[in-house]
């Protein structure tokens, strides 16, 4: 796309009451924007890169047999009342009243209308199992919204569901969306654990943090020098320095800060035995489901990309989740760039083509800034060839325009 | 994918209080599931529609310059109070308060919201003109929310809003906008008129409704049957049998039941005026920005497919906004369907492939209730050629599996 058709403008300061390193720059390259405290729009940018994160988690969770959907966002209160919820999460809910006085709350998680549409929809041992997720928007009364894009009242959340009929097909299944989560990340390009926390009512064996090392981060978790053990504060009983309680062999050596970024609970037959989400096994009997929850917020997974991948100019975002492929930049007194742009396109790259008439610094300036990956320039002195730089890399080379499309093998 | 994992099953019966068609049938062939009245799950075959009709709006939109952000749903007070809305559209406003007695409004619009956004990214008339759209949720408290998934609550919407620095540059994008809305309506497979309506508080010219011509409709309008003059029953002052006021030669020949499916409004500089969105022109004064708003939903553009196009066995889609391209029936006995289901895979085309264990009539009566416009049938009968018969179509003839694929040219 042509830059001098995108909105907004980049901004050369940052918000006043920004703290936070997401905060500041991705208002400042124009990602997203404040409508009020824990709220944002998410911009013609940011709305690339959150669609790139969707498609990897996406094709993921549908690989280990995940079928998307969408539930509504505002809730009727007898269906949160059925589980207690309705008055054990008050603090965080955002409740209202209809002018007939029914009584509502909004979405800030979707355990209850997932129950709810199962008993509807399932009888027998042979309509399970069933796994169904969506991305979607949660609300959550957070007293201090905080950290930028980290921490909202209002956020993009991908949460999967599923629903066995004994506790080895919950078990098992949450196994492989461990998987599916790490390949994820992976895929997303993070430093992270797969962190050890605690069950809380529904089980006696842990849940999982999937934590992004961040010196912002924050959570603290201890990690072992040398297997795959880690725990977050909350449960690690032991100290750093200690040898690793699984390996034996190495020891806790870090105390690391970081970035919760996904999380999965197995969640047993608590929200069965409550709503009655019983089916009819094989021998006739009358069981409840075994349940678990699974979430990833792909706004937050935005944030902390850039948490993690920054420098004093701006973003450095990675191929997978950048908003563009290529950043085209033409210097004054050249006429072909059009050309090279079309060309480009055709051969299915993405281009941000900064066509403005600005002085080259600008440009160079808000391409630092909103941080795509590779930068083009093109510029007489060059000829035919066109200069190739990637963001995170101080030195360039010359390319000729096939050379660079083939390197994209798209 | 496999029918046997596909959430849920169809229903024999249509919910009791189910009056309309879309209702009655996106309900038992498992597309839609009632949270409560006016609220509605997309379950995964209506997640398949809902999919492809966004995409097609998507890239009609980008085409006209839209850019896809997204914007919140909870809003302040404060902002809606600007414009008087706060009070004005009370009735179907779902309001709430938080803890702290701080009052919001969920979404049921986003005009100002895109007002506020551009106020404080727009300074110069070169940041103008800004054409940005989202695909979000609407929340409205409609009285009697009824007609299955034409009149929700809550329902999905996409909306489009264009600022721009002169009164001709929103006329122009208005009708550059209509023309986009046209081939949307035409790849959906609609019979549609594009039909004038009042234009409200907002401006002495007409806006225009999108209406979908169906005997079961809400709406009425009047057609000439010579030219693409159209009006609806609240500005037509003429009679059924008169001649065209528009091209004099036809009559206006038809009272005819629609659906309306889209709405288009230059809005003028009223928003611009009351929230103080003023830019700086050429000449260095301070002018209100045109701005124009543009919606389609999604959620209803599926429902009134189904009003349209259906028979007694169920719904037809047809191929832009089938959930799958192929539904593969396999009769008993027969052992090589995987073999086809994956060759079919490998070449891009999206199947169901119905290998579950029961009768071949339920097979056939499921096929025909959902919907999918080619159906396949693999029978020992047949030895290597395969049943190719289309939903609305009686006749069927024998293929063999490189004529399907060809056929499909994906």
């Amino acid at each position: 796309m042509r830059q001098s058709q995108l909105f907004p403008k980049t901004r050369k300061e940052a918000p006043k009451d920004a703290t936070s390193v997401n905060h500041k720059l991705l208002v400042r390259a124009g990602f997203i924007d404040q409508l009020m405290a824990g709220s944002w729009t998410l911009l013609p940018l940011g709305w690339r890169v959150i669609t790139k994160i969707n498609q990897i988690i996406r094709e993921e969770i549908n690989a280990v047999g995940g079928q998307e959907m969408l539930m509504p966002l505002l809730h009727p209160k007898e269906i949160w009342s059925e589980t207690g919820r309705w008055d054990k999460a008050d603090e965080i809910m955002y409740k209202l009243k209809d002018a007939r006085g029914k009584e509502y709350v909004l979405s800030f998680t979707h355990e209850e209308i997932v129950m709810d549409l199962l008993r509807k929809n399932i009888t027998s041992y042979q309509d399970l199992p069933v796994c169904v997720y969506h991305f979607s928007t949660k609300f959550r009364h957070e007293l201090r919204a905080k950290s930028g894009i980290l921490r909202g009242r209002e956020f993009m959340m991908k949460d999967l569901y599923s629903a066995h009929t004994t506790e080895k097909g919950l078990t098992d299944y949450y196994e492989k969306v461990k998987g599916a989560y790490s390949k994820i990340f992976k895929r997303l390009g993070f430093n992270f654990r797969v962190v050890e926390a605690s069950g809380g009512v529904f089980t006696d064996k842990h849940t999982h943090e999937f934590q992004v090392l961040n010196a912002n981060g924050e959570d603290v978790i201890y990690i072992c020098d040398s297997c795959d053990f880690a725990q977050n504060k909350e449960i690690f009983k032991g100290k750093v320095g200690e040898s690793c309680p699984r390996c034996k062999k190495g020891k806790i050596s870090e105390e690391a800060k970081t970035v919760e970024v996904g999380n999965i609970f197995p969640l047993g037959t608590w929200y069965a035995e409550r709503m009655r989400m019983f089916f009819t096994d094989r021998d006739g009997g009358k069981k409840p489901v075994w349940f678990g929850s699974y979430g990833i917020g792909p706004t937050r997974v935005m944030g902390t990309w850039v948490e993690v991948s920054h420098d004093q100019s701006g973003i450095i975002w990675n191929r997978e989740i950048s908003p563009f492929d290529i950043h085209l930049i033409e210097l004054p007194g050249v006429k072909n760039t059009e050309k090279i742009y079309e060309d480009l396109k055709a051969a299915g790259i993405d281009v941000l083509w900064d066509d403005r008439d600005v002085p080259a610094g600008q440009k160079f300036a808000d391409s630092d800034l909103i941080g795509i990956p590779v930068r083009l320039v093109v510029s007489e002195r060059n000829g035919d060839k066109i200069e190739w730089k990637e963001r995170f890399s101080n030195t360039s080379k010359l390319l000729t325009l096939n050379e660079i499309i083939n390197s994209f093998g798209k």
